[in-house]
């Protein structure tokens, strides 16, 4: 199964990084930029035939590892 | 309007990062991982009404500096 874990900074933590693509975008004339947060996707592939299985693993690896949860939000999507 | 950039790397280029995440999800005891390719999410607001704009602008916007086409694609998604 084919699945996506997308793993995003928490509001109210800052993100110097999207601060400074906001600015670039501006400079770069795309007109209207309110605000940029930058976050990280991961495209996995689990070898599991049970959706809600693959799930529960997926969400163990983003609390173990792909998400700093004191600071980020994760949010798994199984795509079979 | 609220949108969201997923910027992944195409098919056939290396993710050693990617690979390093596998690696370490295998050894955290997460079963049937097959593989890993990690991307990058940028949540951006743009103020305009206008969805097919706002989705032009955010194109412009990948092209010119979210992503590097030659290995990579982008996919954008207005949330209105």
């Amino acid at each position: 199964m084919k699945a996506r874990v997308i793993v995003t900074l928490k509001s109210g933590i800052l993100d110097p990084q999207g601060k400074a693509i906001e600015g670039a975008l501006r400079s770069l004339g795309i007109a209207g930029v309110v605000s940029v947060r930058q976050g990280k996707v991961f495209d996995i592939e689990i070898a599991e035939g049970d959706r809600a299985v693959a799930e529960a693993r997926l969400k163990e690896a983003a609390e173990k590892l792909l998400a700093n949860t004191v600071i980020e939000n994760y949010d798994v999507k199984v795509m079979g």
